[in-house]
C-alpha cells in the first residue's frame, strides 16, 4: 500500500468534500502537479497535459526534480511542448498513487489507507479535478489541453464540462468512449489481479503483494500497448541465452518473453494494484455521449452530439495508424465531432509502428505534430 | 485429466516408438480421424483437414455422429468442401487430447497419463504423424490440404518434409513462422495456467482443477482471434441487466464482459491444460526456415527458402484483414514462397471483421474461395 510521489511535487487541495459522480465524496483530497515555464501577465499562455493511466506528474526535469520525466522529449525549452513560451502544467490523475488521492491514500475518517472504501471513480472525476487545479492555478482559460490515452478521455469530459476551460486542444492517441475491445482487454487485466490471492480483496500489504496478478496484467498491457509490426522487427524469433532462459516447464525461452517479464517486474511494484483497477474501469465506464444535451437510441450520435456540445477554437486530434486499444477510428470521431462544435479541428493519423504506446516514444513523428499545431495558435 | 474423444472417431496407430524432433519418443500413440464421403478408385481424390489448435477430427456430422462437426457449414455434400467429389479426411493433431495421443493420454510405460512427461511436441512431429495417417489409409498423393490456423503450420512443415505428399493446398489464416506478438500472447495464455496453483505442474485432476487458470488463458484467446471491429457492431457499450451483473468489486459489467465469460467456462473443462500448453508451445517454435536447404542469417530469406522447397502444383493462402494473431503478410508471405517454389500460388486477403476465427464463422466470405478454388482442381 505505497504512494510514489515524485520528489518536487506540488499539491493542490481539492473542495472538500469533492463530490464523486457516480455517489460518494472524499474529504481532504489532493491533486500532485508540477509546472514549467512562466505564467505569462495576461494568464493566457498555460497549456495543461493530462496523462494516461501510469505516469505521475513529472512530465519533465525541473529544478525541483532533475530526474528526466515520463515527455522529456516532448516538454522543455525549444520541444515541442516549448516552456521557453507556455506556461506547462501536468497533473497527476485523480485515483492514481503517484501524489494524487487514490485507493492508496489515507483515509482521513480512519487513519488507514483507503483502498476499497475511495468512492468509485470516473473520468467525470478526473476532469473535474484538473479543472480545479486550473482554476486553483489562477488561470482562467487554458492556451491549449494536451490529453494522451486516459488523459485523452479525461480531457474531453473537462471541455464538456466546464465551458470556456480551453481555446485548443490536442487530443492524442485517446477516445470519447471506449469500445468494448478494449474492455475486454483492460476487463481480463484486473481479472488477473483480482484473481491473484494476494490482491485478498485490495488488502495486501508489501509482503503479502499480488505480484503475479499485476505481472499479469501489465504483461496484457505491454502487449496491447505495442502492435505485431514492431515487435516483429524488434525481437523476430530470437532466443534467449541458456543462461538467461528459464528452466520451468513452458518458461521463458524467447526474447520477446524476457522483454515483457522486465517490462513487468519494473511495473508491478511502482504501481499500487489498486489504482490500477479504479483508474482501469474508469475507462471502460467513459462515453461522452452520456454528456450530450438530448440521448437518442443511436449510441454513435449521441458520442458526435456530446462531442459537438464542447467549443474550442482548434483542435487536433492525432492517432496511431497500428493502435489496437484506442484504434485510429476514435481520433477521427474526436476531430470530426469537434468540427461539428464549430473548432478548427483536425484529424492526424501517424503511421507509427509502436501502436497505442507511440506518442511516448516516436518523437520523431509526434513531436514534429504537436510543435506544428502549437506553433499554429 | 480427461480426453474428450467424439464418438464415432476412428484409429490410426503411430509407428512404435514414434521419434520426436526435439528428442525422446512415444510407444503406442495413436491418432484420431474422421473420414467422408468415397475414395475414388484412383485414390486421386483425397482431401485432408488439418485442424487448428483445439477442434476434434469432427468436422462434420457422419453416420457415425450425426452431431453437427466445427466446419459443419463447410464440409458436406454440394458445400464449399464437397463429400460429393472429395474423400474427405480430418484428424486430431498430435498432443491434443480428442482422441489423439498426448499429455492426457495413458503413457503405457506407467499405466498413468503422460502428463509433462509427453515429449516436447513441436509441428514437425504433428506433421509427421498427419503423413503417417495418409499414408495408413493407402493414399499414395492427397489431392488437397486445408490447414486451418496451427493446421496451417501443421500443413506446411508436412509438405515441405513429404514431397509429392499433396498436389495442391489451401491454408487458411496460416503461417510460416510464429512471430513475437503471437508468442507473445500465447506466452501470456500459459503463463495464466502455470501460474494457477491448481496446475500443479501438470498434476491436476478433475477436483482439484486449473480452472481460473484456463478461464484466462481462453479469454485471451477469445480476445485476439477476434477483432476490435466486429465486437464494436456486436456489443457497443451494452451493460448486463442488473440481475446478471457481478456484484464483486470490478466484477462483470458490460455485455462484452458476459460474453467472454461465457466463452470461457464452455472452454475450461473441454480441453486439457497441458495439451493447451503443448500445443500452444509448439506454434511458438515453429519456423519453416529451419527446413530451409542453407539456412542464412536473414530469417526472412530462410522463411522464403523454406517455402520455396515445397513442390505444389496449385495453392491459395487466404487471410482475414482483422487477423492481429496470424497477421496478413504472413499469408502473403506463404503463397509468395509457394510461388516461388514452382506453384500457381494465390494470396487471398479477406476482409472478414472476425479477425483470426473468421473462417470459423465467415462462410459467406470464405465458402465461396474454398469452392471455387477446389472447383478449379
Amino acid at each position: 500500500m505505497t504512494e510514489f510521489i515524485p520528489p518536487g511535487s506540488r499539491f493542490i487541495d481539492l473542495p472538500s468534500p469533492f463530490p464523486m459522480r457516480r455517489g460518494g465524496e472524499v474529504h481532504g483530497a489532493r491533486i500532485a502537479y508540477e509546472t514549467w515555464g512562466t505564467l505569462s501577465p495576461a494568464r493566457d499562455n498555460a497549456l495543461l497535459i493530462v496523462t494516461g493511466l501510469s505516469p505521475d506528474a513529472h512530465a519533465a526535469a525541473s529544478d525541483a526534480n532533475p530526474e528526466p520525466g515520463w515527455w522529456e522529449a516532448m516538454v522543455g525549452p525549444g520541444k515541442p511542448i516549448d516552456t521557453d513560451r507556455w506556461f506547462v502544467i501536468c497533473s497527476n490523475a485523480l485515483g492514481s498513487c503517484k501524489g494524487s488521492s487514490g485507493p492508496a491514500s489515507i483515509n482521513p475518517a480512519t487513519g488507514e489507507p483507503y483502498r476499497l472504501d475511495f468512492p468509485e471513480l470516473s473520468i467525470e472525476d478526473g476532469a473535474a479535478a484538473a479543472a480545479h487545479v486550473v482554476r486553483a492555478l489562477g488561470i482562467g482559460q487554458l492556451a491549449c489541453v494536451v490529453g494522451n490515452s486516459m488523459g485523452g478521455m479525461v480531457s474531453l469530459a473537462m471541455l464538456a464540462r466546464n465551458p470556456g476551460i480551453a481555446r485548443a486542444h490536442i487530443n492524442i492517441s485517446g477516445a470519447a468512449k471506449a469500445l468494448p475491445f478494449s474492455i475486454a482487454i483492460r476487463s481480463l487485466q484486473r481479472e488477473a489481479i483480482r484473481l491473484d490471492p494476494q490482491w485478498n480483496n485490495g488488502h495486501y500489504d508489501d509482503d503479502h503483494y499480488p505480484e503475479s496478478g499485476m505481472r499479469m496484467a501489465r504483461k496484457m498491457g505491454v502487449i496491447t500497448y505495442r502492435s505485431a509490426l514492431e515487435w516483429d522487427g524488434r525481437f523476430g524469433r530470437v532466443r534467449l541465452d541458456s543462461d538467461r532462459a528459464d528452466d520451468e516447464p513452458f518458461g521463458l525461452e524467447f526474447e520477446v518473453e524476457s522483454y515483457l517479464e522486465g517490462h513487468a517486474r519494473r511495473f508491478v511494484r511502482r504501481f499500487d494494484p489498486n489504482s490500477y483497477l479504479y483508474l482501469s474501469r474508469s475507462m471502460d465506464w467513459f462515453d461522452l455521449g452520456d454528456h450530450c444535451p438530448a440521448r437518442g437510441g443511436d449510441a454513435e450520435a449521441d458520442t458526435r452530439a456530446g462531442l459537438a456540445t464542447i467549443r474550442l477554437e482548434k483542435a487536433l486530434a492525432i492517432g496511431a495508424t497500428t493502435d489496437i486499444l484506442f484504434p485510429l477510428q476514435q481520433q477521427r470521431e474526436i476531430a470530426e465531432g469537434l468540427r461539428a462544435g464549430g473548432a478548427d479541428a483536425a484529424f492526424l493519423p501517424l503511421p507509427s509502428p509502436q501502436g497505442h504506446d507511440a506518442f511516448l516514444v516516436d518523437f520523431d513523428r509526434f513531436g514534429p505534430a504537436v510543435r506544428g499545431f502549437l506553433d499554429s495558435l
